[in-house]
């Protein structure tokens, strides 16, 4: 526990990580988004219509063959300028005390954040989408098919923050 | 290019990867799935009503603080036996070529599955879920809440899958 660490809030609460990762990732390419620092973007992403623009490595390029025939997509990105040793978070916004996996907020174990996007077009190895809040340059994981049948789920409830993200 | 190379069907494509990760993972926990063997798994998650258990790390307990106020949560898991390489795919039930990323088959760059499921309870560091599809053992990466408002799409289309995850 280290609870008092620098960038920690009172009542967060740290835990000792593991010594070593068990598997690596790849950044596959970078978000383009209009917010280099973290307190001028939006609270959450259904708040801004901004444009944003996923640059895919040109070396991943035949992996986006089929992706223009999709309306919406996942994306998985990498929020590296977060802790990860936080497990109780007290976000600004609420002012109480949650857990990390009843949080959408950066700072977790594995700094992984999934994104619904709304696909404008494709334009060689560059995605203009609409539904990102992300800073700028932030590294790219996965891009996957969004489907409804398995991925919405219209009347889902998060009771602790009374059935909504503020 | 390695088109011929063990593991790959005809028509698909592999690439070079970079030489060295970007970033690590922890598995922070791991899943239990009545399926020990890829061809006794659902072909999707919407086939199974099984019910499944997501054993969290001890190390992580106070992050589950407030998950049980969730109906639904994002799981996110590691598919760590596919290949990284393959950038277009012919999976068996479409019987055509498709980009990785128009496809949400385990073999990808970075193979991070992304799971919608219902809670149905939470006990100590075990939560009992419906609608994962992978295999038993399966290392967990990260745990979120569900929001309808951000991550429901009830209208989204795939047209090459005709709409659907088939």
């Amino acid at each position: 526990m280290a609870e008092e660490a620098f960038g920690i809030r009172a009542g967060e609460v740290a835990v000792a990580l593991p010594e070593k990762f068990d598997a690596g990732v790849y950044f596959i390419g970078r978000i383009h988004t209009p917010w280099t620092r973290r307190e001028d973007g939006p609270k959450n992403a259904r708040e801004s219509d901004a444009v944003c623009t996923i640059e895919v490595d040109p070396r991943y390029a035949a992996a986006l063959t089929g992706v223009e025939s999709c309306s919406h997509l996942l994306v998985l990105y990498w929020m590296d300028k977060s802790r990860r040793d936080i497990v109780l978070q007290v976000p600004r916004h609420y002012g109480v005390q949650r857990g990390t996996f009843a949080l959408r907020s950066p700072a977790r174990p594995n700094p992984i954040a999934m994104s619904v996007v709304r696909l404008m077009r494709v334009d060689g190895t560059k995605l203009v989408v609409v539904g990102l809040d992300c800073l700028d340059d932030t590294p790219l994981l996965d891009i996957k098919p969004y489907f409804a049948s398995t991925d919405a789920v219209a009347d889902a409830v998060v009771g602790c923050h009374m059935e909504r993200r503020q």
